[in-house]
This record gives structure tokens, C-alpha cells and sequence, in this order.
């Protein structure tokens, strides 16, 4: 019913892409990169920045454009497609939009849709990626690339737009560079998907899908406080999906304030995280409360030394007879399931597979010990949750389904003007969409080269939560107040409909940056 | 943001009750009741059931009146205070609204609150039971009898109001007995509060809370849906808040659409069960589906006959070594985790702790044991989800919120009337809220007599599903296409502003009852 209602929302765009007849590609600097990335990159290595101005650009003639999704679906992604389809179609009735279906692997294995403006129009504003899949599948061998290369000459792209996080962008400008090395002109253009925030630059304020998955996560946070407000029976642990970076459990705190908020990127141990959570609990027992609100970020133990440390020792290959007298202090003081949790293997990308590490059970078990250590005479009794799986494809918010509608017009103006390499950004995002500002930015401006299985490949790192960021600051600012006065907000669900202050809100971390 | 909004929403209410001088009681039948129920309820057991319709009424005075919430949260309960308070004030500006803190404890230990405007004025349409709080005491005891009635002496009440589910609602119907056998005129009216809406007759069409709480359930359930679709990675089973009955589930099925949606009331046995999802699981890996979705009730296990006969053993007291071999078998094919879980003590009302046992978990291990049994060949990755306390506390949908606001008018004219042992009743709730019928039941009419810890104690039966109902025919219609073509539905956030058929939904229970 509501999906209904909103196949017919007509995102707002920046004006610069209303007219598409007089754009044109203006270049920024060009910033010198690393030597040893020119030389992984040795035919784009010298892209400019750029951003869309109004100018006279290319003449618009018919194109052919593949495009995929890549990784975790983020809300929004099909509105990625339906203006590209849009564009192409302005651009000459006779453009054609392909889909890779189920991820890089349609583009290996030649698997292939041509997107009809039937399929487009029924997936407008909708969420999820399942017009046309995706998948985990790394773009990254020879073989590959030679296979992907195959694909674009049989269907004669003049332009492959890769939708995925940093690794998928990596590997998008990898592509480029590839087509560039074998003369193939296939434009490769990426777009900055993820609900995890964390890629970002100066020209890439957000991905797409963090607006959504947060709001969605805020909603069941602001009802378990609501709960833990009423009840006044449980502490409630929350854990939040999303590798690495905290940026979403710190979008979510300042939307929910709850008692306590774990940010990964403060390197806290495990064991100060314990008496931290403990000294709470005394403290707000003291004053009558037995109850509680803590967000745990899923990447929480990816920042903790000691856990970092065992996981190490673990992941190069140590028995755990053999671990190092620290990796072992650790290891025992960890329940049996866990430490089954921690000996599962490493994910295909070399990552540990830290989503398995149930965190949030793993610090209630040593709270409640430490509790029982300091003979805690109050209640405590807690309650987990992991919300992930709920947020990354729910309906876009207006904010993500205006901005990915603008990433894929941004994307075909690429198309149109020629340009490879290129993540697309859309700036100035604080702002009401018609002064969105339309950028491009070359994925090796934004890499490093890092050591992974033992050799050195590109990255582009991930943004993590910056330590002197407004938003951080702020949360600084207040968390002594909110883990015992319950300053709790309830933003309930997202609304499409009613006030604008209700219906447009920007992400917080937009907000406050700098 | 969007709470300060639901504030100024004016609940819509049954034509009858806006008219307050006009209101008067009309009897309907009194049914007779079992002679052994007579003898519990000797006062207060020959009660008509009756509805108010247009007349003259009792003269409106002013009323002091105390109110309580009762166990678990259920959104709308501050709009059953706002409509009693707004009603009473009505009557007499000098009425008073007492609420006892934290639920019947509150009504116990004399722990008040006189209710202000300014209280009600910032709670209005708001979720969660956090104005004055609630609890799980049991009012059941004659020493509780005998304070309760203290405290309403010293208050001086013409009432008491119980917003609570079955238990609490039989627990008012003996207060209201003890009152009478005291000559204490303080009258007891109940409100049929849960979201497991299991407390219905044919006059208690659902009881409030539930159709928040399914909104909010079937938002996740659709988000996850789609993910299930656009990654293809993964089963989800998702268990469901909600003891006993599965109504919670069959609402959600039919907002949603899953592959498989298990309901307790069938009575399959576990291992049944475990087939039957084995069975799916290779059935759509045959089409080349390796995901899904799968709705689980929370009280499935206590409709298992062999989980049933082994908790019956294990709640007499055996020990692990001495349980008949058909217990036996049903407990080592449980994970050990699930054991211990098995293991635990009863809750206070005598109660397995069903909540305690991770039956979506045992489901998980046990079709992953079956699959390889069966030499599946497939992929079998599985995600569990519990979704309970974030729909406790949301801002109640707009039906909710009438329906609550609607309630409370009737608690106010019970008052106001002089009924004492009844629950208020609002029928007709298929229609818009003008044409809702207001009418009172005495709670010992809903009543059997039943042993508990040894003791024939008179209890309201919970409601089950009906299985020849109309919703769960309609399951049984489609579920069979559901398991295999992925009907999904994707309900999305409640709505509050924009179209009646997003805002003003009815559930589906009660649209598909007959």
C-alpha cells in the first residue's frame, strides 16, 4: 500500500540537473597521488577532480551503459537505476541500460537484463536491490578482468556504473584502468553505496543507505527505550551493524540518546568497556534505576587492543595452546561460545569475521561477572538485540531516495562527458536538494596502498569516525547527562507524508560536521 | 520530533460517547455461569452484560478515581488516561485522577500520583507506560486484597480502572468481589490491554496495543523480506513476541507474506516441524532459492506435544536422569545451550519461561541436522531475529490511539454509572470510529476455573486462533503458493500523516473475522 504510494514520489534534484542540455564537466585540481599508486595506475592515475557546471558539455546521443550493484543492499539503489534509465532515455530513446545481474558476477559471467521502463517505473522509491541482485563477488583477478572485458566488447558498453562501498570502488577503478591498459574505451563510473557511512571524502559527504538504515534503527531504538522507560526491568544491549566505523551507532546515539553509546574509534579495551559499563550500572542503581539503553557498534572489536591482538595471533594461523600468555588472559576470560566465535575463519575479503562475534552477549557475560566481583546488590538483567538485516532495505527515506535519483543523473552525465575512474558526489547535502552540488572524484585520489594477504593492493580507506568531529564532540558533550538523567528521544518511524521538518531531516553527522 | 506532532492528534470516538449527558446503560443478557464460579464470585457473578445507548444517565459529579497499568507495555495506554481524565474533568472540574506508580504495587503499597493536566497534555498519543509505570505484581493475595483496600479507604476512590490482559483483568474481577464482600463501594473497572491479543470475547473484538505492535513487527518482517530477496543469501527466522496464542504471527503473515509462518494452535510436533522447513528449504533450492523468511511464534514450543510432555516432566520436579524415555529422546536432541534453557525455573505466575527458550535457534540447529541427514546439497545459511520489545512502546498507530482514547471515555462513563467487575468493550472496530459500539463485560463471564500450582483458580481462558477463523483460512488458502513464489509484502513504517488507507488500517485479524 505504501509501496504503492510511493512509486509515484517525484525525487528532488539539484537544479544544475534540470538541464541537461547545458551542463558541462569543469575540472578542480588535480591532486598529486602516492608514486607507487601512479604506478598500479599508470593510465588514470591523473584524473581531475571535477565538478558539473553550466556550460556547453558533449551532445547527448544514444548510449549503451551496464550497471551493477555491488556488497550489502542499501536503501535507495534502484532509484540509482531509474535515473540513469531516465537520463539515457532524455539523452536518445534508443540508449539501453543493462543490468549485471546478482553482482560483479553477471558482469564476469555474462548475465545480463536490459532494464524496460516497466521495470524502472515499478521500482521507483522502492527499497532493496532485487530488480537486479547483488552479490559479494570481488572484481579483483586477471581472469576477471579479462572475463569482464569479454562482456562490455559482446554488448558494446560504452559505460559499466559499479553501485558498491570502498572495496567495489577499488575494484571499479582497477577496471578502468584495465580497459584504459587494453585500449578499451568502456567508461567505468562508480557510485558510493553503503549503510555503514564510511566512505566518504570531501567531495562524498555520505553514502547512500545511511539515512535510511539509520532511521530505521533509531525507530526500534527510540521504542526499547520507550520500553526500558516504562518497564524499568532490563538494560537493553543493542548491537549495530556496520564493519569498522561507528558512524552509525553515533548517528543513531544522537537520534535516540541513550545511557551509553560505545564508539569503536575511542580504542577503549575490552575490560575498561566492562568496568565502564559496570561503574553505570552502580551509578544508576544508586538512583533508583535498574534499567538502560547501550549501543554497541558491530566493529567494536575490531578497535579493542586486546582483541585485536588475540585476533591477530588467532589469524595467523596460533593453536590456542600455543597463543601468547596476553592473547590467553583474553581468550579465557571469554565465554566457550565466543571463543568458538572467534576461531570461525576469515571472511574472502581477509577480513575476521567479526559480525560472527556476538559482541553484545560477550559484554553482558562480563558485566554481569564483574558485577558479581564488586558484589553488585541491585538487579540487572539485559536483554540483546543486533538490528542490521532490518535497515538496509526498507523504503528510502525522501532525503535517500532525492539523493540516489541525483547520483544516477550524475552518473549519466558522466556517461555523457566522457569520464572513467570517477566515483560520483553529490555536496552540499545539508542544503535543500536544488543546491546540491554535482562532483566527480577519481577512486585513486582517494587510495593507499596496504598490505593484505601478504601483498600490496590499493584501498580506499575507510572514514572513520573523526575523534574531533562536531558530532562526536557533541556526543561528548552530553553522555555524562545521558547515562543517568535518560534524556531519551523517540523519533518513531520514518514518515513520507506531513511536515517537511518531519519528512526531510538530514542525517545528523551531516549536521554537525564541520 | 514527530512525538511533538502526535501530541495534537484528536483521537477519533464512537458517535455515542460524545454526547456525555446523553449516555446511559442498557442491560443485555445475563448469561448464566458455572455454579462453582458462583460460589467464587458470591457478590458480583450474576452481573448483566450491558452497552451504553442514547438516554438519560446518572447525573455527572465529580469522581475520584484511581488507575494502574499491569504488566507488560502496549501502545496507547497513556490515551486510556488522557480520555479518563478529559472525561472526569467533563464531569466535575474538581474530579481527580490518582495513578499508582509501577503498576499494582503502586495500588499495594499506596505509591500515588495525582495526574495533572500538564501530565496528560505531554502524553497524549505518546507510546510507552512511562507516566506512571507498571509491573508484573500479581494482585492475587488476600493481605494484597486487604491493602488494596486500605489504600482505596484513604483515598476515598470511587474507582479503580486496571489496564491490564487476562490476568490482571481476573485479578480486578476479585478485587471487585472482595470490595463487595467488604461493603466497599469503590467500583473496579478493567481495560483490555496486550499485545498478544488473546484477551477477546465476542464483545472485546482485540484487545489495544496489538495493532502497533504488528505494524511495527511487519515493517521489520517486510524490510527483512527484501533483503531476503536482494541478497538470496539467507533464511530469516524470525521469532515473534507473544505467549501462547499466535495471533501476533498470523497478523504479521498476512501482512507480509513469508515462506512459512508456523502457528502454535496447529499443535505440529517439533520434529514435524523441523520436516516440514527441511522440506522447504530443499523444495526452493530446486527453483534456485536458497533464501527465505519464516515466522515463528513465540509460543510455538508450549503447542509441541513432545516439548509439552517433556516441560510437564521437568516442571514436576524430575531430574534429567530419571525422565521417561520419550522425554529423553525430545532432550538430547536439544543443543545443550536449549537445554539449560529447558531448565529453568517457572516464572511467578506458574508459567513456563517459554521466553527463555531460543526456539528459533533449536529450529535452526535441528533443520541444519536434518538437512545433512538428507544430504542436501545446497546452501543452508540462516539468521535468527527476535522482534518483541521494540513494539511494545511505539507511538500508537492512529487506530490505537482512537481506540484507547475510546476506551478510557467508557472506563469514565463505567464510573460514572456505577459498574463494578466489568471490562470496557469497544466493538464494531471494522467500522470508522463513529459507528464503534461501547459495551461492558463482566470479566467473571470470560472466566473458568482452572488449577494452578494445585489450586483451582478462576482464570480468562486466552484466546487462541481460531483454526477455522477467516484469517487462518486465508493462510491456509495461499501458503502453500507463498512457501514457493515469494508473495512478499513490504508494509513499510506507520504512517500518521497522508492517505486514510495508509493511516487508518484496521488489523487483518479483524477485517478477515467472520
Amino acid at each position: 500500500m505504501l509501496c504503492k504510494q510511493r512509486l509515484s514520489y517525484r525525487p528532488n534534484i539539484p537544479l544544475i540537473l534540470d538541464q541537461w542540455d547545458q551542463i558541462c564537466i569543469e575540472s578542480l585540481s588535480t591532486q598529486a597521488i602516492a608514486s607507487d599508486l601512479q604506478s598500479v595506475f599508470p593510465h588514470t592515475h591523473s584524473l581531475p577532480r571535477c565538478r558539473a557546471v553550466v556550460g556547453r558539455g558533449q551532445k547527448s546521443v544514444a548510449y549503451k551503459v551496464g550497471v551493477l550493484f555491488s556488497g550489502g543492499p542499501a536503501a535507495g539503489g534502484h532509484n540509482v537505476l531509474a535515473a540513469l534509465f531516465d537520463a539515457l532515455q532524455k539523452c536518445n530513446a534508443s540508449s539501453q541500460l543493462i543490468a549485471f545481474l546478482d553482482g560483479a558476477s553477471g558482469l564476469i559471467e555474462d548475465r545480463t537484463q536490459q532494464l524496460t521502463s516497466q521495470m524502472i517505473d515499478a521500482s521507483r522509491n522502492q527499497g532493496g536491490f532485487d530488480l537486479i541482485g547483488s552479490s559479494r563477488t570481488k572484481l579483483d583477478k586477471p581472469e576477471q578482468f579479462s572475463a569482464a572485458l569479454q562482456t562490455v566488447k559482446k554488448h558494446a558498453l560504452d559505460a559499466v556504473v559499479i553501485i558498491g562501498g570502498d572495496d567495489s570502488n577499488t575494484n571499479g577503478a582497477m577496471l578502468a584502468e584495465y580497459f584504459a591498459s587494453q585500449n578499451q574505451k568502456t567508461q567505468v563510473i562508480g557510485i558510493p553505496k553503503t549503510i555503514d557511512g564510511d566512505l566518504r571524502s570531501e567531495e562524498i559527504e555520505i553514502s547512500f543507505g545511511f539515512d535510511s538504515a539509520c532511521k530505521t534503527y533509531a525507530e526500534s531504538i527510540g521504542n526499547i527505550a520507550k520500553d526500558a522507560l516504562s518497564s524499568k526491568k532490563y538494560y537493553h544491549f543493542i548491537k549495530l551493524m556496520g564493519r569498522s566505523a561507528s558512524h552509525i551507532a553515533l548517528e543513531c546515539a544522537l537520534k535516540t540518546r541513550p545511557n551509553l553509546t560505545l564508539i569503536g574509534e575511542e580504542e577503549k579495551s575490552l575490560f575498561s568497556i566492562v568496568s565502564e559499563l559496570a561503574d553505570l550500572i552502580e551509578k544508576r542503581h544508586q538512583i533508583g534505576k535498574n534499567y538502560g539503553v547501550v549501543l554497541i557498534p558491530e566493529g567494536l572489536v575490531e578497535f579493542m587492543p586486546e582483541i585485536k591482538f588475540l585476533l591477530e595471533e588467532l589469524s595467523s594461523g596460533a593453536k590456542i595452546e600455543s597463543l601468547s600468555e596476553k592473547a590467553r588472559i583474553t581468550f579465557q576470560e571469554i565465554p566457550e561460545k565466543i571463543q568458538q566465535q572467534l576461531l570461525l575463519e576469515k571472511d574472502p575479503h581477509g577480513n575476521p569475521q567479526v559480525s560472527q562475534i556476538a559482541i553484545e552477549q560477550l559484554l553482558i557475560h562480563l558485566v554481569k561477572k564483574e558485577l558479581q566481583k564488586r558484589k553488585f546488590s541491585g538487579k540487572f538483567n539485559a536483554q540483546d538485540h543486533f538490528f542490521g538485516y532490518e535497515g538496509r532495505c526498507c523504503l528510502p527515506t525522501n532525503f535517500d531516495a532525492d539523493y540516489c535519483y541525483s547520483l544516477g543523473l550524475a552518473a549519466a552525465l558522466a556517461v555523457r562527458e566522457g569520464l572513467t575512474g570517477v566515483i560520483c558526489a553529490i555536496s552540499n547535502l545539508k542544503a535543500a536538494a536544488q543546491h546540491w552540488e554535482v562532483k566527480f572524484v577519481p577512486a585513486v585520489q582517494l587510495m593507499r596502498l596496504e598490505k593484505r594477504n601478504g601483498k600490496l593492493k590499493p584501498v580506499i580507506e575507510k572514514t572513520l569516525v573523526d575523534l574531533r568531529g562536531n558530532s562526536f564532540v557533541y556526543l561528548c558533550a552530553h553522555r555524562a547527562r545521558w547515562a543517568l538523567e535518560d534524556h531519551y528521544h523517540f523519533p518513531g518511524p520514518i514518515q513520507f507524508f506531513g511536515p517537511p521538518e518531519l519528512t526531510e531531516q538530514r542525517p545528523f553527522i551531516l549536521e554537525r560536521s564541520p
